[in-house]
């Protein structure tokens, strides 16, 4: 058994903690922020988890689904907003499929809580890393309030330290790394859309909301407490962006323009439009993720996605499952398990943030599209005939475990075979009739 | 005028600063390594250069074009070399067209006097630079001698100190800073062929020889001493590759078996082998390239590319050229010559960097290939009959100022039509008789 530190107690890091405390090795979970589960870590800066098949899943390997489906909203599908305050429900899936609002502190705390009733995993808070060694392997840490430095020399040595990840770094001054940080053009802002006076949802509780505006959009996801957390996504410069809005006049009249039905539910909109940070959105992509059998990287620290497929955490969650089971597998035989780990997972990684990167462009500008929105119902309805044939690629996404790399495949061989469909004229009459067999066959020769 | 700190006395660094000069400007050019003039930088991983019209240019720009042509020994075309010894030769252009082989120390040399000469600039050299702080901007330096720390406080900063570049660090630290480093599966090592006994060349002086071997290839460019330097090309790791060859009797083994025409006249390549390092070969992209009126950086230090198109130092030029435009343009506004430096280069940079990473293919495999090379002679054909129309690919590199991104734009377009024409029954007889102004008519449309 071995002694190993895993750096970071976010979702993942935590979550491998268990895992790794149950396998019989003793862990260290190291975080520089304080203990959660005492001082919150709420920053203005949270968007929410969308929890899906993936996620549940390593939820259920250490036997949490219960506790987390009590703190779980489901949302069916996405409900559109356009400029007249007209509504548009779009399902995600087939009727019950849904995925889940989760508050992101609460499921770490859980998280944490089971490691620390592990036994085998001990937690450090408010201890910042300063360095990095990856050959011993070593992290030095100082404590943020009394300045105490400390060196820890661990077997192996895990970042989870998320998108600006200090073993990464580590990794990145090594010969042969390959490195690639992509910030897109549109920051983010979170806002906030209370409990009505009776403590009920303002909006529809079972939907992710999207106010679709071409460039920019806006979006909410439901809250335990009545609330809705509001993220707005929005350029960083240019005619209509984050750069122009400064005074809370000019707030008010972007909201007026862009977003009329919701600025009555959102009294403190140009407040906390002011007060919270703008945060950048990163990707990050890298190989490799391992040194030698000494460290290794997982969750956001190897493969930091935007968060336009709802798939962050999920991943990271699905890295755990896949090391949990290499574990299993190989036991003690490290460098094998680190081999296995990075070649499994990088190239779905990659499919991942492409995928994350494109669902962008989809959220923001085709769902306000009649023509997308009819795609889409033709492709449910070519599911429904042929489930075995056609399975959409949000529900492989979201609702499977087929790896991100061969839904990405599958997803763009779906893509030729509906533009042809797409094509067909007055497809908005027709569509109901076509002999969606023969197409398929066509198309599989 | 301003006081400018150049970062790094290589090729650029010093061309850039003659530039600076003479434009006004108090330059500091700071270089690590010792004063080239009195001790070699030489350390067995020289990639020789491969000088071409845009870099002429430069050179041109400060009167340095008929110095520099006494050093240069011009190359007209590929020599490439089979397993047998058979000689195929590709010319690299039209006739007297032809790429030079300049020793880069000795341009270096040349520069760095020219940049003394100008009186406006300073050579500092020995001095290690420790720390960057763009707001300010300042840079910390350490003689790496006497370990004396000075810090110099400009009013612009320049980075020209290659790949792994200082500025560009301290950029990327910056928000919204996008960032790849790409390394290739193939390191390089530098060997030799020393002169005949009579002092001249043992082989062909006026061609870049390559003896393509698919998944590696060796190169040799001529010296004015006689001598050829090579470079071996190679994989790091798999069943034929650096991570093989280990002893005297591998290397003698490996060259016979895919080099037995070279062997002969390389006596001492086993020592050399096991002696000179194994270099990794990086490709970095970046964004942006300035900070604020404060910081720019330039060269490898922007965008390092690996050296099959021969046209790292040439793209560096450029950037040279084109900053020295603006300079003109805009006088003392840095944020707008900042700002069309960087909107003008990034894209060419991009493209050049995408180019070479294709032409290594090229090189290594398909210029074995009689397809590949009767495209080529149809391609120069066409050339010849239609100069307006057809411009090949390299000859625009190599031989014209066209924006590398608009080369590979056109490139690609050329690419669909030589597919085309190569797909005619029997084109190996056909093609003198083939209608070509109808194909390009047809394409045009």
């Amino acid at each position: 058994m071995k002694n190993i530190t895993v750096l970071g107690a976010g979702l993942v890091g935590s979550l491998l903690a268990v895992m790794l405390g149950r396998r019989g090795h003793t862990v260290q979970l190291i975080e520089k922020r304080p203990d959660l589960r005492k001082v919150k870590w709420e920053d203005g800066r949270t968007i929410n988890l969308a929890l899906s098949e993936r996620g549940w899943r390593a939820l259920e390997r250490v036997g949490l689904v219960e506790e987390v489906k009590q703190l779980a909203i489901p949302m069916y599908g996405r409900m559109m907003h356009n400029e007249k305050g007209d509504l548009t429900f779009q399902p995600y899936g087939k009727e019950g499929q849904s995925i889940y609002s989760v508050s992101r502190s609460q499921l770490n705390e859980k998280l944490m809580n089971l490691a620390e009733e592990e036994g085998k995993v001990q937690l450090f808070f408010e201890q910042k890393c300063t360095q990095v060694d990856l050959e011993k392997p070593a992290v030095h840490l100082t404590h943020v309030v009394s300045g105490e430095e400390s060196i820890l020399q661990p077997d192996i040595l895990i970042g989870a330290d998320g998108a600006f990840s200090a073993v990464r770094s580590a990794m990145q001054r090594t010969n042969l790394f390959n490195y690639q940080q992509y910030f897109i053009e549109h920051g983010y802002k979170e806002l906030t859309i209370p409990p009505k006076r009776d403590g009920s949802w303002a909006i529809d509780k079972h939907a992710l909301h999207i106010w679709p505006r071409g460039n920019f959009m806006l979006i909410a996801l439901p809250n335990p407490d009545g609330s809705f957390t509001c993220t707005l996504f929005f350029p960083f410069k240019g005619e209509v962006s984050f750069d122009k809005i400064r005074t809370q006049a000019d707030v008010i009249h972007y909201f007026e323009t862009y977003f009329p039905d919701i600025l009555p539910l959102m009294p403190n909109v140009a407040e906390e439009y002011l007060q919270n940070p703008t945060s950048s959105l990163v990707t990050i992509r890298c190989y490799p993720w391992t040194y030698k059998n000494k460290a290794a990287i997982i969750g956001d620290a190897a493969h930091a996605i935007v968060p336009f497929y709802g798939q962050g955490m999920n991943a990271g969650f699905e890295d755990c499952i896949i090391l949990d089971q290499l574990m299993e597998k190989y036991s003690q035989n490290w460098e094998q398990i680190f081999e296995e780990y990075q070649g499994q997972r990088v190239d779905n990684a990659e499919a991942i943030a492409d995928l994350a990167l494109q669902n962008f462009v989809e959220m923001r500008d085709y769902v306000a599209d009649p023509k997308f929105l009819l795609r889409k119902k033709i492709e449910a309805h070519i599911h429904q005939l042929y489930p075995d044939l056609w399975t959409p690629l949000y529900t492989m996404i979201a609702f499977s475990h087929i790896p991100y790399a061969e839904a990405l495949r599958l997803g763009k061989k779906q893509d030729a075979i509906m533009q042809q469909i797409m094509a067909t004229p007055s497809i908005e009459e027709k569509w109901p009739q076509l002999d969606y067999k023969t197409i398929l066959q066509e198309h599989q020769q």
